[in-house]
Order: structure tokens, then C-alpha cells, then sequence
């Protein structure tokens, strides 16, 4: 068990988080590059101080908090044949967001680093806590941005041309929270400090609840995507313009609603419309332009394909273009690692750790496919619900959590 | 034909109010009580001033601009047994809206003073030029407001508890633009001095078009009514949550949408949903809420009344709530008034006036129903197209339809 000061250490944290953006839902408000992200950021940075760290950001602002008591630098280190593990998540959350998707991760990275100094571990290679920067795209619509960039996943050119739901684009974001957008682009620097990443995250379904176990370990991460549907219409009045006479452009997207449900349905993947823009958006007006947003996943990359296929066909017939925001094949975490992971926990008789896969894509993932060793673990959340108000997570299994990460780290920075 | 003069002093008010709100697309941004708002009530201020009229406003803001150069005050007139004629229409504009829509009312009714000026014509009875707030409803949702508190169709406590779509209600709106919140409600001081009132209005359809004449007296307004359907849901995650364990909001609404226009169809009526508001709003997150406007009207009292019961039935299989935002019976404008002003404008050979009823809702219309003789003259629109950019109507038309209104109100104010 931990040891009760370590557990208050994540208590402690965890409080110190909670009123950060949080609205009278009970959700939160933590979108990138906002004030909400800044005091997120400087909290951040002020506890990885407090813990002598060493922070570095890299291009476009993820935050590497390395502790690394070995001669030289982490560079040196690296370069001596023993690259840094990494541990970590993220702090934003998507509109009306839980408390723990992400957060949960970050928290229980610092505790870690906590339980290693009170065990008095002496890390044989350079160690870091990362907070990534937009995980969840909730403001330019494209998840995982910053993990995209610094990967080349995504070109800075796109990035900085996305645009918030204001038409703001990330690039005036960006200088408005007084970053530099030039800045931005892959990162093989800082890459390269990293050996091996590992994101601990509350588990977005109710897979631990079924087996009855806290912790688990991920196998995978189904393919996933989003795709912007613009369907084009012609403004006019509601009550003068006969139904003959319109172009309405809110009737294509109606049937993009109900036809993902559909053909989701029938392929065995999930699809999603949960995002809509209308213009001009007036109730006496007939809808010039609606852009929805879909979002699908599944086990089968072709069935998800086949499903997206089936209706962008159908929103065709209504004149839509159809533009691909992103898209994530199918990503395996690295078998050697996670096999290493479950073999650290397994050893403990009280823990019977599950390997689960999951639909929801992460930064460990976008680390994954691009040659970076990850893996993740998963912490029960007794109703699955997430992207809520309502997610949660039992502090005990929160406390399993970080005793799991911290049995982890010990094994992985010992060599 | 106009006074070359009369048409330049059209051209010069027309040419002011262009650049005020427009957006990049050609269309217009005037909400109420906004900083567009009120530029254009301070310039409608200015003009009155500059023409002598008297500018007193009522308990909602309402601006009626006077002109009596008769013995006593309005009031004493009106005591003495000759009420006044008021003519105008109203400045905000749908979202993205013409620059017609309401302008060209105020606009003419300003011109027709210079005319009668011009004229020498010294009116036997006080008339004013009026211009409404918040019309459109754009911002609060009814429709209408300004006439609606005035004549107690909408009671001051509804008005004031309206929000925008950024939660802001109405009563903070106008203490933010430094008004009396508490200032709002029935005007009988106002109403009593208005022994009619005529509004020019741009078509809204095709009817002028059809017959090949620029002007028409209006009939009646179809009864039409705005409802808000509140579409229930869970919020989840879009890739972790399967679909058997949804619960997504969005489906309902899309049925809506869809049955609003099969549903209308079948009963020779018109409907639209032209506004929603999801939450949260995430791409990856299944909505907890959706809320959607319907507005729905036609020539047959019924036959509306069924296709919205309709969809309340359907929308309540969904678990949806169906709250009446605005209803207005069919409007008949005054018969007396409305062919005196056909036989004012049939007096003049070149004008064959036809008579058109209308699906659109306007502030004559709520005067009429509050018991004040109203009518309505409408302008040519080449294409039909209202509430939106491209609305239009020719320049000689516009003259055409100063030349109607000044006949008209030279009539009504000679005795």
C-alpha cells in the first residue's frame, strides 16, 4: 500500500486542480491556449519547480519536466545510450469535460515522482513529466495537436491554419498567449530523449468495472477519425419562401445525424455528430451553410472506412463537400513494453492486471505510431461515463493507480 | 414623378446607413442593444432632429419621432379628438440579414417627411416616424419585442428574463446599454397617440414580381408561431461509448428537422428549424442536450396548429420538452385604412395597386392585433430573397415606394 503522505501528495494536487475552469455543471472549461490553459500551465510548471525539475518546452509547447541526477545532460545521457522514460498526459478537457481525462495522468505522474524520492530511487536514466499541449481538440478540431506537430503527423501549416468556433486560428492563438506560431514543427530533439513514454488515464468505458480490477494495461487504439460534412443552402425568410423554393441546407445535415447512427450500426463501428455550425442561425431564417462534424471509430479500419464511405455518398446527394480532419489507423502499442508493464505489476499478488483496448485516441498513441515505445494504463471508472460532468474515478482506485505507475517507473528508469 | 431632390435625400439616407453592421459576406450584424443598435439609433435621432421632429421614446425604447406644429402638444390633439399617424418600421437586422428588412421602412418614412416638407403640405393631424427595437428577435428569440411590451402581447417580466445566446437576458442587455429595465411595459400613453400607422416593408416573396408592379397594399399576416424543443441526452464519450448505451440528443433533433419539413408539406404550410444550441458541443463528445427552433406558419390557422402538434408528438418520443416561444394568429390589417390607401395610390394612373397577404410576422402586425388601425404597404424584391445577403430591391423601386408612401400619409394627415 502507499504510503499515506504520498496519498495525500496526490490529494493535495488533485484539490489544487478542481476549481481551474470549472463551471456550474460540475464540468470544466480548459481549452488550449486560453487562461484557463495558462494558470493549468504555470500550476504545472510551479509544481515541477517545487520539485526541481527541469523544465524544457519543446516547438510547440508541450511541457518535458525532466529529472535527470546522472552526469551530464539528458542530451548527454541520451547520447550515451540510455534515453529517458517519460511519463504523463494532459490538462485540457473537452467543453464540459470530467475532472480525471487527462488530468488524472499529469497528477499522478508528479506523485510518482514523489514516491520514487521518498523510496529513495535513484533513476538510472533521465526521467520526465510531460503535460501535452490541445490533446482533445475541443478548440480547433483537431485532437492530439500537440503530440501531431512535434511528431510531423501534422505539418505546422495546418495546425496554425485550424480555426476555433470565433474563426480564430491557432497561429493569432498562439501569439495571443504570447507564444511564437513560427515556432512550431517536428521536434526530433526532443524525441529523441524519449525511450519509452507511458500515459496513465482513466479508462473511458466499463471494461475494469466488468472484470472488477483497477488498473489495466492497453493493448490498442481503434482506428479513428473526424471528417467535416459543409452543406451548402440558400439563406432566406422561413415564413415567405415556399418549401418548393428552398435550399435548405439543414435538411443534408439531418440525414447525416440519423444515417451515422445507421450505418455505424451496421458495420459494427460507433459514429458521432456532436458538434454544428449553422449560418446565418436565425429562427426566422433558412440555413445558408451547415458544417457538422462526425467522428467515428471501430474495431475494423475498413468497416469505419466503408461507414464514412456509405455517407459522405449520401451527404453528396445534398450537395456537401466532405473534408478529412484527421484520421488514426489502428495503433498497437509497443508489445515489449507493455508486456514488461504487466509483468512489474503482475508480481504484485494484489493486482490482476487485464490488457483492454479502447476507442479513444491518445497522445500515447500518436507517440506509438511514430516509432516512439508507449503504453498505458487504465483506471477503473465505475460507470464508464467520460468526455462529462460525470466521469469519475474512486480515490482509492486513483491511489492504485499511482502505486501501479510508480511499481512502473521503478523498474523502467532502473536500467 | 419624385423630386430629383427627394430621391438624392433617399439616396444620401440610404448610402449612411450601409456601412453600419455589415460583415464580410454583404450581410448585416444589428442585434438589439447592441453597440450597431445603437448607432443606429443615434442616427436615427440625428435625422429626426435635423428634420424638427419631436423624438420621444417609449417604455421599451421604441423611438417615435413627432411632427405638430398644430396648437397644444400630441396629447392635447389627441384629446381634442384627432390622433396622430405614424409611419416607419424598425433598423436590426436577422443574423447575416438585408439591408431592406426594416431600413427601408425607416428610411422612407424619413424621405416622405422631406417630401411632404418639400410639398408645403402642413399636416392637419401630428405624425411620426417610428423605429422599433429588436424586431427580429434575432438576439432574444421573440420576435417583435419592442411592439409586443408596448401593447402587452409579451409581459415585461418574460421580456426581461429572455437570454442571448450567450446567456446575457434581456434585462442585462439593457442596463449594459444604460437602460431602465424596470422602465418596460404596456404603453397606453404611447398607443393612444397612434390613430394609425402604416409600415413600408420590402417583399418578402415573389408576389410584385409575379404581377409586374412595384407596390402593393397587404392583407393579412398567416398566423405563425416559434416553439423550442429541448432534446435531452447523456454526454459521453464519442469512441469509448457503444451505441446500444447511448443516449444522444442530436437524434431527436434531426428527426425534428426532418419531420418539420414532411409535416408542413403534407398540410400546405411552411416550417423551418433554423437555430440550434448542443451541449457540450465537443467533436468527440455524445450531446447531453440539444435545443432546437422551430418556426412554422401559413395561410391556415389549423392546419399550422396540427403540423406542430405533430412534431410534439414525435419530438416526445425522443423525451423532448416543446415550450411555445411565440404565437400570433392570423393578422388581418385594418380593412377601412388599407383601401383608403389602395384608393389613394389607385388614383394615380401609373400605380395598379394589388393586395397580398404575407407569411411574415411584423411590428404592424402586433399594433393591428393590439387594436391600432394598421396597414402595410410592400416593395417590389426582384428575386424574393429577404434575410439574407442578397436581398434586394431596385433603386427606382425604393422611389416608387416613397412616391405611394408620401400619397398615402399626405391623405391620412389631412384631416
Amino acid at each position: 500500500m502507499l504510503d499515506p503522505l504520498l496519498t495525500a501528495s496526490f490529494d493535495r494536487l488533485w484539490s489544487d486542480l478542481e476549481p481551474v475552469g470549472r463551471l456550474s455543471s460540475g464540468g470544466y472549461r480548459r481549452f488550449a491556449w486560453t487562461r484557463e490553459d495558462h494558470t493549468l500551465r504555470e500550476w504545472f510548471a510551479a509544481e515541477c519547480a517545487h520539485r526541481g525539475l527541469d523544465l524544457v518546452e519543446d516547438r510547440i509547447g508541450n511541457q518535458w519536466a525532466w529529472w535527470w541526477d546522472g552526469s551530464g545532460s539528458v542530451d548527454d545521457a541520451v547520447a550515451a545510450g540510455i534515453p529517458g522514460i517519460a511519463v504523463g498526459s494532459h490538462l485540457v478537457a473537452v467543453p464540459d469535460g470530467g475532472a480525471y481525462d487527462g488530468p488524472l495522468g499529469v497528477v499522478s505522474s508528479l506523485a510518482t515522482v514523489d514516491a520514487l524520492r521518498a523510496a529513495g530511487v535513484q533513476p538510472g536514466r533521465p526521467l520526465a513529466v510531460v503535460n501535452f499541449v490541445d490533446e482533445e481538440g475541443a478548440r480547433f478540431g483537431v485532437a492530439c495537436a500537440g503530440s501531431r506537430v512535434i511528431t510531423g503527423a501534422m505539418t505546422p501549416e495546418r495546425a496554425l491554419s485550424l480555426t476555433d468556433v470565433d474563426g480564430i486560428s491557432m497561429a493569432e492563438a498562439l501569439v495571443t498567449a504570447g507564444r511564437d506560431p513560427q515556432a512550431l514543427g517536428p521536434d526530433e530533439e526532443t524525441l529523441r530523449r524519449v525511450g519509452a513514454f507511458v500515459e496513465l488515464h482513466v479508462e473511458q468505458g466499463r471494461g475494469l468495472v466488468d472484470l472488477g480490477v483497477p488498473v489495466a494495461v492497453a493493448s490498442d487504439i481503434w482506428p479513428h477519425g473526424r471528417w467535416r460534412f459543409d452543406f451548402p443552402g440558400e439563406a432566406n425568410h422561413a415564413g415567405t419562401t415556399r418549401l418548393v423554393d428552398r435550399r435548405d441546407a439543414m435538411l443534408g445535415y439531418a440525414d447525416l445525424v440519423l444515417g451515422a447512427r445507421k450505418e455505424a450500426q451496421l458495420r459494427g463501428c460507433v459514429a458521432t455528430v456532436g458538434k454544428v455550425a449553422v449560418t446565418p442561425g436565425g429562427v426566422n431564417a433558412i440555413p445558408s451553410h451547415v458544417t457538422g462534424w462526425l467522428d467515428s471509430r471501430g474495431p475494423d479500419e475498413d468497416e469505419v472506412r466503408s461507414t464514412v464511405a456509405e455517407l459522405t455518398t449520401r451527404a453528396t446527394d445534398f450537395g456537401a463537400t466532405v473534408t478529412e480532419e484527421s484520421w488514426t489507423p489502428a495503433t498497437h502499442f509497443d508489445e515489449g513494453l507493455s508486456d514488461r508493464l504487466r509483468g512489474v505489476l503482475s508480481t504484485d499478488a494484489e493486482l490482476s492486471v487485464p490488457v483492454l483496448g479502447t476507442g479513444a485516441g491518445h497522445d500515447a498513441g500518436i507517440l506509438a505510431c511514430a516509432g516512439v515505445p508507449s503504453a498505458m494504463l487504465f483506471v477503473r471508472n465505475p460507470t464508464g461515463v467520460s468526455h462529462s460532468p460525470a466521469e469519475f474515478a474512486e480515490r482509492d482506485d486513483c491511489h492504485a493507480g499511482i502505486e501501479a505507475l510508480t511499481a512502473c517507473v521503478t523498474d523502467l528508469v532502473a536500467t
